[in-house]
């Protein structure tokens, strides 16, 4: 078991909605007061609602500071994370926890078709370029070896880095490249947590912008999960995910699939 | 089986040296005369070395073009792929074959302190971006669905695709996720064939290339690869893959094993 509830730095990237959005919340509750949480994305009046719901809940025992911001852009994968982590002071927290959780599916095309090499290059600047530099930026505030800050990465992945799916050619590229990306990570960095977690079909806008798929097979199975009793409420995949953490039984950058917490059966792997 | 000696258009990447040479030769011996080889890579005078094997061993029986470029910039994955296929004679063709051999292995650093956006941003063009662009543009010249031309897709992986090597964490990245988006294309072209091939541990220059990594523990095993029976020479690797494209028994954009095509035994997987 791993013990959540002490003083907690942690930053959620994509926090505005869904997943983000909840994992935020959820993870809020477990910590102990004099956490701070950063909460990262573009809408800033969404990002106002989550912190707004943890202030709440927690009546002010956490700071919560909300940074709008496009994370595909090159500015804010450098200047912004260098400036974050500028301020923190290390000493105050027993446990670091960075989420990426932002991503896009990129999807619009099939993979014959995509010739746009500023789309694509701008795709992998949200999708990879930016969550590794913001690891960089964790870890150079935090420390690493032994001696340093507790550590914990959660990166959302998808059974899409795993199972092709038409036309999800680049969404699938990404999570399967970052999945192996914090592989080596965790071979490098043994007492890093890192958590890649598979957070199941889920309610959310971004599973609704998938139906613009030019497959309509593909279209009709995305609609058809929808309505199965395993298609998740964000707040529930969220839970699962803490389980995940607090049980600490997972392998460190092995994938964790949310199903796989809660003990649910599915219809496909 | 399937009959390469018909007349081909094969544009190989990365062909001046290691196994991008070896397999642009290897393939120009088992092609129909009136075939046509389009090698690209940075190095002029070593593509040109390629290209004089090619025509010295073949009698001149296959036109051979070199073009010198520089495959991580913006410019050669857009406007020089378009020219290239702008001035194909599609109808000359029975077959054609695209190459994605050119890499780079982007080690030098451990994951935690990759901070340079610029610096993953162009690698992600190289090992990424630019080879979907390229395939885009053997499409748009080469048709697609079954009354085009035959196609075969040559992606070379590596091992680091799948099992995890201390700092070998983007080139791993990229291995793995371009594998994904292959399997997505192949689901979405089925009459298009693919072959992700694992070249297994090869005497090249980027072989050595990778002995520059700041792990002792993995230059050792790197090291010690290189003296084992399996570290082949690059017209190995290569007549190995010429032989799984005759076969043809691949499962299109599985990877396909070098070792397993030679019948070969390694001490890993």
């Amino acid at each position: 078991m791993a013990n959540l509830n002490v003083p907690t730095f942690c930053l959620i990237t994509g926090a505005s909605r869904g997943i983000g959005r909840s994992t935020a919340i959820e993870l809020a509750k477990v910590v102990a007061p004099n956490s701070s949480f950063y909460l990262l994305a573009r809408n800033k009046a969404k990002l106002e609602e989550t912190a707004d719901v943890i202030k709440k809940e927690l009546d002010g025992k956490i700071d919560v500071t909300c940074i709008s911001a496009d994370l595909s852009t090159e500015e804010s994968a450098t200047k912004l994370y260098n400036d974050i982590f500028e301020n923190i002071e290390v000493a105050r927290y027993s446990h670091a926890i960075l989420v990426h959780n932002v991503a896009s599916t990129g999807m619009s095309k099939f993979a014959r078709e995509l010739d746009g090499v500023q789309f694509l290059q701008r795709f992998l600047l949200l999708n990879v370029t930016a969550p590794i530099v913001l690891t960089s930026s964790f870890f150079s505030c935090f420390g690493h070896g032994k001696d340093s800050t507790r550590k914990t990465i959660i990166q959302v992945t998808s059974s899409n880095a795993t199972t092709p799916y038409k036309t999800m050619h680049i969404y699938g590229m990404a999570k399967a490249g970052r999945d192996m990306f914090f592989k080596v990570m965790a071979l490098e960095e043994p007492e890093v947590r890192v958590l890649s977690y598979d957070p199941g079909a889920v309610d959310t806008e971004m599973y609704k912008e998938t139906y613009g798929t030019p497959d309509s097979e593909f279209l009709e199975q995305l609609k058809g999960y929808a309505k199965q009793s395993y298609f998740l409420q964000p707040e529930q995949s969220a839970s699962a995910l803490i389980k995940a953490l607090q049980e600490d039984k997972y392998v460190s950058a092995e994938v964790v699939r949310c199903y796989d917490v809660m003990g649910m059966k599915t219809d496909f792997e």
